[in-house]
């Protein structure tokens, strides 16, 4: 009998008292089995001969699950549940990440170099040279991640505090793949002339903004005021991080079924954050026939029940005022991209989708189509599922977007520099690795990255008025 | 011939050609040393037979100095100075502190238990239990460095970009001496309603707020307003820490004298924000005969000339409106405590104070009177020199304060807390190692911060409402 897929977001420890008797680890270990958890260590913590204390860590499919799990333990003879500890739950105790000093503090010689009195000669030279700051601080390499917690992962508004795992995963991520030292910052407004003033007030100290998790409308106008006041880049992940995941795995899979950006009609579900910067980043990138779909149907320029900013995107991709529910859209169509909801599209109405048709139903955590069964009409499918091939993850795309701009001493961004990102990104999987199972890099695989930071460098200091150029020798170092 | 006094925090490496000549070294180091400079490393990078390629470091007295030690190496025969490179700078190239992950992102497994999908279920958890964000992120041991850059050191308004490298010495020196995680927050205004408002704004990331070099009197209102607003403790390090160290010393000093806090007469010179704090701590600790100086004079309530914070200052010290000089208010006092400005004070005025006087010049660079020639009219003296015994140093404070508050899941902090932290650090000088040199830990003595950190972390959780108290076994770890 095949179990259900195990996590190891739902990984738990159990703590067992059993009798002494040697068999019961092996009965223990059946009980988890046939109760379809995996598992993954076990550990006889004590063993005395009127019994035996066993930590048992095994895998569940999801919170019901692990009680099922340890239901069926505690219903062993002679076996008792002390304990049941969720190893996610101990992973966050304390917090996910952690300041460090760079410079030694051990003696009064250090002390007086990285403190009073030295420091206040670095301090005096960047009163009289403001610019140097990226150079003389930490502003080189920082970004804040900001949030005002009100859309969440697929959790939605649950505000700054229960935002901050999330938001120290993102710094920990900056860390261990862009090199960036990234801070949380999670504010207790979500009043968009207060957020706007906080990031302004609190920017000196970083080198990027990088936005995550606010809502839609709202994102849009706190993204475009800060761009405007700022001197560093603003980049809201949500929107742009996967818009360049979006187009570089949509670069590879056309390059699979042989079709043109420019030719192809691509049909995308959820005109939110994600969604409006998908669309841009495609009309940038050359594609010209793009529909984009959202509860209130196919959004037309004449639908006056739009939102302002939908109707604005509807102005962008749909002059023709084109109607009509999900399925129609896909009559025809070459390309689905779902940021929307789980489950609102029907498998059956990818049959009526072109020939060699393109499926990245992306919602979290439900996609809108399950990825399995659309395999079974499309030429190539990804999603955001992990267990699956070709994952489209952010992770691929915002530390090495920030390297890049860090790297360049960037003071903006620009669609340019997403473009220059997302091709990047597509040509690290070469001719030879490239089929509709491998269209994107795996998260791990550091060359993705690298590619987009060199990328978006080059673009960065191509682009007149886009970086702080720094005299490299006007420094006593 | 003695030289002047070098300091690490003029310390330069100075990059030479030499000809080939094996005396030429040696002739390097006697320059330096000629010139006053004390050589602390000598490098040979290159030998060959036309020439030597040799870094020499040395620390001088100051810029000027430093100067003339290049110089007179450039006045060798057959040297040449090639760069000339300033250790501090070098030091703070790319800032001082960095974020660390404390967790593993090895594997697919790690990323689904410190990001998604795991992290989902430890943000609803948090949405329904928000007092756990202290157990379930790094709210539990972080603490913000916020500062105006209004009142910089000695450096006066240098403005937010410029305070950054002391902001982040502050955040090293956090880590190294209590373990916490602080960051710098270097505000890009200095509008009291717009500092209150954003840090209340970015509180929920953070367990403590340090308010660092904001100008008297804004900071008193800020500092009042936060307090009211947050529900973690507001400590503004100016003040408070300069306090607790000024006080533990004086509790020491006066051991030394066998003299009574509440018999002796004190003079505070300065009516600042250091000032303040001090006046305050001694009214606390049961000091009962204070006078303040400033440049107005002994703060009197009857003198129309004051603001508003300096009048409330004369109130609480001066009911009998005593005027005067400096040097009045010293004739038979017991103790001076500067916190004013580099020589105010001539040292004569010592001798008119009581038997076995305590003079503790903490001016910063240059105290009030020098503690060399005061130690001919005192019985003790400290001042903030650390090259002299008796160094009063914050260093010996704020980290002890914040890591007693953190541990004891502080809301707020009192004046009990305060004054418990002084009389710990007072106490960290047993008996048989009191002396009139020796009224004060060193800053590396790792007892000082430890005894700080217990005394405020027990007399917060013995003060009804100023913790949270959690259930330890509410969560399943």
């Amino acid at each position: 009998m095949r179990g259900p897929v195990t996590s190891a977001s739902y990984s738990i420890t159990v703590r067992l008292s059993a009798d002494g008797d040697p068999a019961s680890v092996g009965r223990i270990a059946t009980a988890v089995g046939s109760a379809g958890g995996a598992v993954t260590a076990l550990d006889v913590v004590e063993s005395r001969s009127d019994g035996l204390t066993v930590d048992v860590t095994c895998s569940a499919a999801d919170a019901a699950h692990s009680e099922e799990v340890v239901a069926a333990l505690d219903a062993l003879p002679d076996v008792h549940v002390r304990k049941v500890s969720d190893r996610t739950f101990l992973l966050h105790l304390g917090g996910k990440i952690e300041v460090g000093s760079k410079v030694p503090l051990r003696t009064r010689d250090d002390l007086s170099m990285a403190y009073t009195p030295g420091v206040a000669r670095v301090c005096l030279a960047l009163a009289d040279h403001p610019e140097d700051v990226r150079r003389l601080t930490i502003k080189g390499n920082t970004v804040a991640v900001v949030t005002d917690g009100s859309a969440v992962l697929g959790l939605g508004d649950i505000g700054p505090g229960a935002a901050m795992p999330v938001m120290e995963g993102k710094a920990a991520l900056f860390k261990r793949f862009g090199d960036i030292d990234a801070w949380p910052i999670c504010l207790d407004t979500q009043d968009v002339d207060e957020i706007v003033r906080t990031v302004e007030l609190i920017a000196p100290g970083f080198g990027g903004i990088n936005l995550e998790d606010i809502a839609a409308p709202r994102c849009f106008e706190i993204e475009a005021r800060l761009r405007a006041k700022l001197d560093i880049p603003v980049f809201h992940d949500d929107q742009h991080g996967t818009a360049i995941v979006a187009l570089a795995a949509l670069r590879n899979a056309l390059r699979v079924v042989d079709k043109e950006l420019a030719d192809v009609r691509i049909v995308v579900a959820g005109g939110g954050a994600a969604g409006t910067a998908i669309v841009s980043l495609l009309l940038e990138a050359g594609a010209r026939h793009v529909l984009v779909w959202d509860r209130e149907g196919v959004l037309s320029p004449d639908d006056d029940r739009l939102s302002p900013a939908k109707l604005e995107l509807a102005r962008r991709t749909n002059p023709a005022c084109v109607r009509g529910e999900l399925t129609d859209a896909l009559v025809g169509a070459d390309v689905f991209i779902g940021v929307s909801a789980g489950n609102v599209l029907p498998v059956e109405a990818l049959e009526h989708m072109a020939e060699r048709s393109i499926v990245f139903p992306m919602a979290n955590p439900t996609p809108e189509v399950d990825p399995i069964r659309a395999r079974a009409h499309c030429a190539v499918v990804a999603s955001g599922r992990s267990d699956l091939p070709n994952q489209i993850n952010n992770v691929l795309a915002f530390p090495g977007v920030f390297r890049g701009l860090l790297d360049a001493r960037a003071t903006e961004i620009r669609p340019g520099m997403l473009l220059a990102a997302a091709d990047a990104l597509a040509a690290v999987v070469r001719d030879d690795q490239l089929n509709a199972n491998y269209i994107i890099p795996s998260v791990f695989d550091t060359a993705a990255t690298e590619a987009v930071a060199k990328a978006v460098e080059e673009s960065a200091r191509h682009t007149p008025g886009a970086t702080v150029d720094l005299d490299e020798d006007s420094l006593p170092v």
